[in-house]
């Protein structure tokens, strides 16, 4: 099969874009968070207990990536918090491109933090950088504990890794210890938040690391 | 942003490959199904559940395709099944010129049935013909009811959907009516099969099915 390698290009265009969002959002001091997971994962879970902890505290706007649909998007609207809805008809990732236009959509020098919900994958968001100050992962318990050696770059780029629905560790065959110790070889650096999302254990060591990063950035 | 459709040039070079890898299958009356999921849906699972209820009747192999790691495949090759591991280095999928090298590997006039498991991702395996006879998707309860709308295009190119894992249907908030719905909008002629690919449960149902087109085909 002939190999045509045009990731470098494409890459190299959204690196530019992805420079100037950042750029454009450290100007108005609004902080961005990328939230990366498979299908199922508890993205919008994660977002929603996320809001419901720091909502009383800092300005909150949401990006919501899908192939279809606007689910997620009017889950968050309910919550009473500006959300943008992105389609990717089709591709599995976002781009720092979609990023603009969704900015554009938003009143940024109302906001301190924006939190994207990016397709629903474990591959394709890790190549495509949006100008986030951070990105991070979300493996759920039901997915198995072996996923970091089989997905390990959505591991080794993300500033954390957040462990969601831990409530159901007694119905699951998940070994935490073996979980952790790849995690940490693929990412010295990262921490490991383990969180039930919908049921509130462990939410708040998460959201006071991220308003950690929040003020250092800031 | 500067859009490059390079699509279509590499799917017309994947589809005549995937035809020619159809008619060496054909010829050597071997049945290939591609199942394709999520990471941590259970595809293994599943494969192991359809070669326990199988082997004593048909001639098995199976080609396991991952990003990195070959977890899997030892997994399969310890009960007693060929194995060829695929890792596609990145990928988000597999493509019909890995899956030839892999039918390199094989003695195909040894065989009645080859099993692919896909890279785990919802998205990425629809446009990409392997040669297969069937694409079969598996969705596990933990994903949620939501995800035929938010993935429609691998509902809608699958000939059957298996909905796993439903051993955990009393720990989920997961409606079974809701997901049939919007499955049998979107492919009418999909079968779902709802099974427990661990515990065993509504496996037979999924196996009769294969068994039924296997037949057919051959």
């Amino acid at each position: 099969m002939t190999q045509i390698d045009l990731s470098r290009p494409i890459l190299e265009v959204n690196d530019r874009l992805a420079q100037a969002n950042r750029e454009r959002l450290r100007e108005a001091g609004v902080y961005m968070l990328d939230l990366m997971a498979s299908p199922g994962a508890g993205k919008t879970s994660v977002i929603l207990a996320t809001i419901a902890a720091l909502r009383d505290r800092f300005r909150i706007a949401v990006i919501e990536g899908d192939i279809a649909s606007n689910v997620d998007a009017l889950k968050i609207k309910e919550a009473g918090i500006p959300a943008v809805q992105i389609n990717t008809g089709g591709a599995c990732h976002l781009e720092a491109e979609m990023i603009r236009r969704a900015l554009d959509a938003l009143l940024l020098e109302d906001l301190d933090l924006i939190i994207v919900e990016n397709v629903g994958n474990l591959v394709c968001p890790t190549e495509f950088y949006l100008g986030e100050n951070a990105k991070v992962m979300i493996l759920s318990v039901p997915e198995g504990d072996d996923k970091p050696l089989k997905y390990p770059s959505i591991f080794q780029i993300s500033e954390a890794v957040i462990l969601n629905k831990i409530d159901t560790l007694p119905v699951f065959d998940f070994d935490r210890a073996a979980f952790d110790k790849t995690v940490t070889s693929l990412n010295p650096n990262a921490p490991i938040f383990a969180l039930s999302a919908v049921k509130g254990e462990g939410v708040s060591q998460w959201t006071d690391w991220l308003v950690q990063n929040l003020a250092k950035e800031a």
